[in-house]
């Protein structure tokens, strides 16, 4: 029952209190996030894990001046691939036949299809496509901290392209998905910590088809 | 430690025994989708459980003739939202605040913020938008079935129009997004069960800014 109960206790901290969080909580949240299912197991992202003060001070007005951008221990911020390629998907299959003791053309037929699919479909589809499969990891993320009593916010409303300025990632070939401050709840501060945590009823959500 | 073993134990089954997945273990995955937060609270997407065979047997020959469709105890659909709308939006707040036994205008300056930054971003945005949320919830059931030691196999290889064909999504204003199989692996046929698990190492990864 550990990931329910973490899910009840979590919310979406608006102040936090500045505390670090431990390196051990830390390494288990982006262990998660690492592990994450993706597409072709392609992790079509990278995970920028920004403590330094000073860049957090950056970051903060470009999302909406949100307070816990500033007072969190540690922002997340999943950047995904600009873009899929063809020498981007034989470098990571190439790794993943390294890790299995297999032939660096034993996917080769399935790298074929894959690419000819992808190839088409064009850079506004792959850029929703890496950025959906960095959402996974982001969720895992999230399932993680909350089972570490960790609070963690999840923040959409940010620039993406001055956070991918002041982060360099346009030069990497990455963009902003979506990012999570990571930290401890200001409780005593926080107009949301007492609001009821709302969700749809069960039954206008869940439709079964037996 | 839960989630991290759940993650290393779980894998994309491409068999599955056909086994049914009892019904706490079910509403348990249900239920940690229900929780995963979501852009303003808004979930702007609903699962639909499908377990009839025959409605499996429709759905597999538009998903790549996958076995694990029509192998699977119960497959998940996440349909999001075709798009934002006022109305939408202030269903949701009006249930949110009935909720919290708040006033329903107690949100109405964030409303109209919100739909002022939506509205103009047109369709095709709230489509990929709607979808990212589905993704996080979609994320959440594959992290609640590990736990539980279900399989769950995320699936993206699907013709999405047929799928909406298929459950009558359009009429709804819905759009498939992902689907997720929940079942048993067979393990004695099942070619993906004995490959290593491989994830990119951490140093490629992840990045600190410290």
């Amino acid at each position: 029952m550990e990931l329910l109960k973490g899910l009840n206790w979590r919310y979406a901290a608006k102040r936090m209190t500045g505390e670090t969080v431990p390196q051990d909580k830390l390494d288990y949240i982006l262990e998660a996030a690492r592990l994450a299912p993706s597409s072709s197991g392609l992790q079509p992202y990278e995970i920028f894990v920004v403590s330094n003060q000073e860049t957090l001070e950056k970051i903060r007005p470009i999302a909406w001046n949100q307070a816990q951008i500033t007072e969190c221990s540690h922002l997340l911020v999943f950047a995904s691939w600009d873009g899929y390629s063809h020498e981007k998907i034989t470098t990571v299959f190439n790794e993943m036949m390294d890790a299995r003791e297999l032939p660096h053309n034993t996917m080769d037929d399935y790298k074929q299809t894959l690419w000819g699919l992808y190839e088409p479909l064009g850079e506004s589809w792959h850029q929703q496509h890496t950025a959906k499969q960095a959402y996974i990891s982001f969720a895992m993320a999230i399932a993680a901290a909350a089972e570490q009593k960790v609070d963690a916010t999840p923040i959409e409303g940010f620039e993406p392209e001055k956070l991918d300025e002041i982060l360099g990632l346009r030069e990497k070939g990455l963009k902003s998905a979506v990012i999570l401050a990571l930290g401890y709840r200001d409780a005593d501060n926080d107009w949301n910590v007492n609001l009821k945590k709302y969700r749809k009823e069960k039954e206008e959500f869940i439709h079964e088809i037996k």
